[in-house]
């Protein structure tokens, strides 16, 4: 049972995380390289179904049990008019999810995961990061253990993502102190602010973050300070899902931000994390090269919700169906290679 | 009813092609924009969902009746030890499509498309293209009519894509006649050669191109010096489709090679198709920019056999999921933007 209270536990937490199977993790890439293809062809694919097999622990991985998790919050930085919408949309967003009308809804359906909605109190929002701390120690370890609980105790596969209107500007405070650089580089569009607003959300999170300095320290003080709730749940999820042994998909750029603030606690927080894929929103492709971490789709999509980790697990889904049902040389009669 | 027979019957075939229907595609625009997401932040999903409907002429596309073809051939200039595999790796592939082992047929099974495999006589190869054309005239146009007669009266999408020991050398060949620049440029490492391989694959294909010259005016006159028995189907396929307004998906570099010589006879030829990804095989990139087509993937793949077309039908079912699915803001009592 993973318990977060504190930044002394999420370090804990994040001390002694397993690693990947690799026993499994070879096996899996023995067999790929008896498949009826040149070795390598399938690219990114062979690399995806070898990944899962090691953090699933089996030379063949499974699908079967995908859920899908949308953390939903709200901001109090919004009021600075940092997005194109009313906060508002995020309550209603949320009852869009529910009502089965929302983008996610529609894509976990066609990916086949089970999508779980948690709004974590919607009717508090943060406080102004500005100004004050977004949360207290409390509030915050409510939060990461909002995310904890969420977590299905065995899950082949969870997909991460966020609903909260101003989260773009919580995600780029937070991607500031973590990461440093310009305030500049790491804020965007987000909802389809204009470029005036572009340059006002860069003067808020500098603002925040020359508040509380860069050296942060910990995951615990990132999200308590600068984050949200549904980007610590997120955050907790995350940890929650390592334990045990759950590989995970994050969406775009604010569940990566969220995610990423982790890597403080420990470098090695994310291996059992894939980006699903390259956002459009301005901050995520630096927020992948500064995790090292390579988006598995490039399509500009930039609307959060976990959107691009459900069309991701289709991607994943070509590659576990390649990995277990193709046949081998071997099997098949089909010569190999002149040598 | 469509008729290759010669280089004026493509060019006749490909100077009255239809266009996409632009009421149905503005009303998908119309559509998109009213949709519970800020506009735009689909991405490439929008823009996918309002190609289909363009070019299957209703606001709401579908995806029931998906077929995938993949053309096989075989290639004379193999001989000259162009490929990693011995040719009879061609009929043994073949096999295994029909026997249900090969990657497509997982990806096909995954997402939903109808696999035909359309084998153009395996036991008479193309001539060597180094010292002579590759096919007569009425063999060429005969390959042509196959990949004609391959495609369905009426069907939602056509996933095409090839099989053929030798045939990125045959690709190749047809790239540097169509658009030019160094031979060096447009080969790889096909299933697998050397670094001393690929430089003896731009030695055959610079002598090939010598041999016939590079202004050669039509597409028939390409894939019948130049081609292969698969790719000439492949490009019969892509007119068939067109005059049955069927959008098509192309799969990677050898489909793409196949389909980029009807820009010879129109540079409007290609309009109605789709590039699924972009091929790790050298030449890929720079074809695509010819062709000024962006690929909807780049997963490292590059095995061909229409692979990366079937991944790409799972990222068009999310577009049309989403389109077609999800709430209008006033539908889901969303509020809209801040104005």
């Amino acid at each position: 049972m993973v318990s977060l209270s504190g930044a002394h536990e999420i370090a804990g937490a994040l001390r002694d995380v397993p690693g990947p199977d690799v026993v499994s993790r070879d096996a899996a890439a023995d067999r790929q390289a008896r498949l009826t293809k040149p070795a390598g062809a399938l690219g990114r694919l062979e690399e995806l179904a070898i990944w899962l097999a090691g953090w699933q622990g089996r030379e063949r991985p499974g699908l079967d049990r995908v859920h899908c998790l949308v953390f939903a919050g709200n901001h109090g930085v919004a009021a600075r008019g940092v997005s194109a919408y009313p906060t508002d949309v995020t309550a209603q967003m949320v009852a869009n999810f529910r009502a089965g009308g929302a983008a996610i809804n529609q894509l976990c359906r066609l990916a086949g995961a089970e999508l779980s909605v948690i709004p974590v109190e919607l009717d508090r929002p943060t406080r102004d990061i500005v100004v004050e701390d977004a949360m207290t120690e409390a509030e915050c370890a409510m939060a990461l253990q909002a995310g904890v609980d969420a977590v299905p105790e065995e899950a082949d596969l969870l997909l991460l993502g966020e609903m909260g209107i101003g989260n773009t500007t919580t995600a780029a405070a937070l991607s500031l102190a973590t990461f440093g650089g310009a305030a500049s580089a790491w804020v965007g569009a987000g909802t389809g602010v204009s470029d005036a607003g572009i340059a006002h959300k860069a003067d808020v999170i500098n603002a925040a973050v020359e508040r509380t300095g860069r050296s942060l320290g910990s995951a615990f003080h990132l999200l308590r300070r600068l984050g949200g709730r549904e980007l610590a749940a997120l955050a907790g999820a995350v940890v929650a899902a390592r334990h045990r042994s759950i590989p995970i998909v994050l969406d775009g750029f604010v569940s990566t931000a969220a995610a990423a603030t982790l890597v403080a606690d420990n470098p090695a927080a994310l291996d059992h994390a894939l980006l699903s894929h390259l956002s459009a929103e301005a901050g995520h492709r630096r927020l992948a090269e500064c995790l090292r971490m390579k988006p598995v789709l490039d399509l500009d999509m930039r609307l959060g919700e976990a959107s691009g980790a459900a069309v991701c697990l289709l991607v994943l889904r070509a590659a576990v169906s390649t990995h277990v049902g193709m046949s081998t040389f071997s099997e098949a009669g089909v010569s190999t290679r002149d040598e």
